[in-house]
């Protein structure tokens, strides 16, 4: 099927949307730039954009201080983001009572992508911008990524470009837009609008941005450390374009558990696990010591919390400093794919983060740092992490992507697509095999599917 | 259509839900009971479990007591629920920031409905349950109302009835099951599941319990009083049974803005409203003064915290003392209904209710006490209430209910249904107009609905 098929198919005026982004995905080798034109730009851009992150002590952070009465890191506005403690109770899991340290971070900001036509071919506006927790600097972002503090100009930089487009969108032309979580282990109930827009030839493309096909894109999504993971996660909100031509995907489709089951099993685990959460100061952290140049785990597990300074020209501030969260060692997520009926399923594992509004969402089959669970004993080791270790040679997708790095830093896991043809039951009452249709149906409401098992749906409609 | 003929469709085993529940609303003479037998049973019921309820000093509460250091009205083994303070502080509105008591019951309860075929026709186990809350002692209630402190037993009571037809259901005989909010004003992020269950001829209904149709079960809903918040909100998570004989309610149903309008309109409010509520030291609401005999506001707006003690015999203890909240005045919540294009359409508001996990869900066009808005400007007074209480004497539905008596003592509101003919355009963007089959989309997702809309949703399949 051609885009000029569609065009012309008889009775519709325009191609119904998931076709024209199936024409979008179809085109690998790009449309107003080539491939050779987009791996250039993003060298150029990573010239343009270079920063020098230094990682400094505590005292020399200027605009943050550590409160005397809580030792709450905080920035003297009030705004940005804080790092607090959080102590925690479930009733469930091999370790069921900790303290740590958590970002609160509780405005909503925007992250959206704007979709623009170019001879019938829709193109995604992509954003090469520079993050100081990156391991590489400039990564493929969405058009706009805006905390309100941004987009309200609290640290006096320039206006957020795009952002009108995804503030006041004409509502028939809002491709997706939803509330999705981020790091649950990381952030105290923090969410996102994700948001997918369709803009008119009056939105053009400036030095740092460019407008690449769904094929390019995906195709970004197979190196490492490419595709940020605020870009990954606007992806995965869009419609599933594969195997549908018109319509909502399949509503028809078979799947092992009907959807009525699989919403009754997350209420379930929703309702049953008693997870507790509340915010402690951060200096009574139990387990955790503050250096002048981290807040660190005493037994060198998880993450720090570190300080870095920043200059660069490319950024909406010339220089800065401000702490980030570096996790100890990489991360694994894995999702295991199987044909059950000739119908592909995925594996999810219902996960109750501490972070999380809701309890309990879904995450890949396997999600985890493997060095923090190697003081415990084997059976405590999460399920699957040895099968999907083993399998990676052949496994479908194995690339190294990273977690934000506006506030995380080298933060990287290998997220993988491992297709497994034997049985692999669902091991417990956690994990539950569904369709690529049910997912993209959880993906319309908000707190279903977690930030990592939002990327590796990106990377499934890759392959 | 009768019953017989959905058995006899050819090449269907079992006729789908929504006939079933067709047939079910349309037995509005009963089937296991005469609707006779069945007023004469709630009478005997109330007879029965006839409660002594007294307002009692603080100091008469056993098991309660307010903490020395935060004033927090809590029990002895830290169960149930506890009555905080909280701050608010919010973006919009008139009143944009205020100090009050708020709820907290963190345990997700269960209230579960059992559904049972009697000669094909649906029945439903309803409860007659006293609560010290209630303006009239017995109302009709779910199969299953139990905190999890109830069914694991806290207070040391009897088992609860039925609860093993809701713990661990065969998934295939689940109907619905949905967390939802409670009274966002009241309740700090409380939620029950709702659920409704398949059962088996092995599920007989004890004395305090009957089995309904749902043709009797919305005859009821016409009487003041009658069936409680819990029946109400569970009812309202049953798909829409009218307007379709098979398959989901009418997926391709007009609707004046379309699904994806309505969810991004939901995502902006949520995004775009700043409420940050932080519990505080009851000791410490401003605004509010604890007697012997209440926590108070000065102005004697809202509501008051009050301490009761009951002695019953129906109940699982059998004589007991607790706090309830008493709102002042009664409530208003009403909906406007209007034919857009023939097609039905309910107008809805998007309300920041400080206690809402997800900051914003959709209420009634009014719902207020109408008392509380009497010291503000008219400019300031709720949108449509004016035209409500205009109207109430041609209102399709004009029925006075009551909230949850385990939690709140005479709390009753006027619910309305008014239908408009006239243009009744949504005054703001806190409006939108929707159609009953995005309502019942909306419901199968939590935190979409607030309770009092829920009870008008029920109501509005009675007519």
């Amino acid at each position: 099927m051609t885009a000029t098929d569609l065009v012309l198919s008889p009775g519709t005026s325009a191609p119904p949307l998931l076709s024209r982004l199936a024409v979008s995905a179809a085109a690998v080798e790009g449309g107003v730039m080539s491939n050779a034109e987009m791996f250039t730009w993003l060298a150029e851009r990573q010239a343009e954009q270079q920063q020098h992150v230094e990682r400094v002590p505590f005292t020399a952070l200027r605009g943050w201080r550590f409160d005397n009465r809580t030792g709450d890191l905080r920035h003297d506005s009030g705004r940005f983001f804080s790092v607090r403690g959080l102590t925690v109770k479930s009733d469930f899991g091999p370790v069921r009572s900790w303290q740590q340290p958590i970002i609160q971070q509780p405005e909503i900001g925007i992250l959206g992508i704007a979709l623009r036509d170019f001879d019938g071919v829709p193109h995604l506006l992509m954003q090469a911008k520079s993050e100081p927790g990156n391991v590489n600097g400039v990564q493929l972002s969405p058009t706009v990524q805006a905390t309100k503090s941004n987009y309200t100009r609290v640290h006096g930089g320039s206006a957020v470009p795009y952002l009108d487009a995804f503030r006041r969108p004409d509502p028939g032309r809002v491709v997706a837009d939803v509330l999705q979580s981020e790091q649950g282990s990381w952030f105290l109930h923090k969410r996102n609008r994700n948001m997918i827009v369709e803009v008119g030839p009056e939105v053009r493309a400036g030095d740092d941005f460019a407008w690449l096909t769904l094929g390019q894109v995906n195709l970004l999504m197979r190196h490492d450390n490419v595709v940020n993971m605020d870009a990954r996660t606007v992806l995965s909100c869009l419609p599933d374009w594969r195997g549908a031509d018109d319509g909502p995907a399949g509503d028809a489709g078979w799947s092992l558990h009907p959807d009525r089951e699989i919403r009754t099993w997350i209420t379930r685990r929703r309702a049953e696990h008693e997870v507790v959460v509340a915010p402690i100061p951060l200096a009574q952290t139990n387990g955790w010591l503050r250096t002048p140049h981290a807040v660190t785990h005493c037994n060198g597990l998880y993450f720090d919390v570190v300080a870095v300074d920043v200059s660069s020209r490319g950024r909406e501030v010339p220089a800065w400093t401000q702490p980030l969260l570096e996790p100890r060692g990489m991360g694994v997520a894995a999702l295991f794919v199987k044909r059950i009926d000739g119908v592909p399923h995925v594996l999810l594992r219902a996960r109750a983060e501490p972070g999380f509004l809701d309890v309990v969402e879904l995450g890949p089959t396997v999600q985890c740092v493997p060095e923090n669970y190697e003081h415990l004993p084997s059976e405590d080791r999460p399920p699957y992490l040895a099968e999907a270790l083993e399998r990676r040679a052949g496994a479908r997708y194995d690339v190294v992507l990273s977690e934000e790095g506006g506030r995380f830093r080298n933060a990287q896991s290998h997220y993988m697509i491992v297709e497994t043809e034997r049985e692999f039951p669902a091991v417990s009452d956690e994990f539950r095999w569904l369709t690529l249709r049910q997912l993209d149906e959880l993906l319309r409401y908000s707190h279903h599917l977690n930030v990592q098992a939002r990327t590796l749906v990106a990377a499934l409609r890759t392959l």
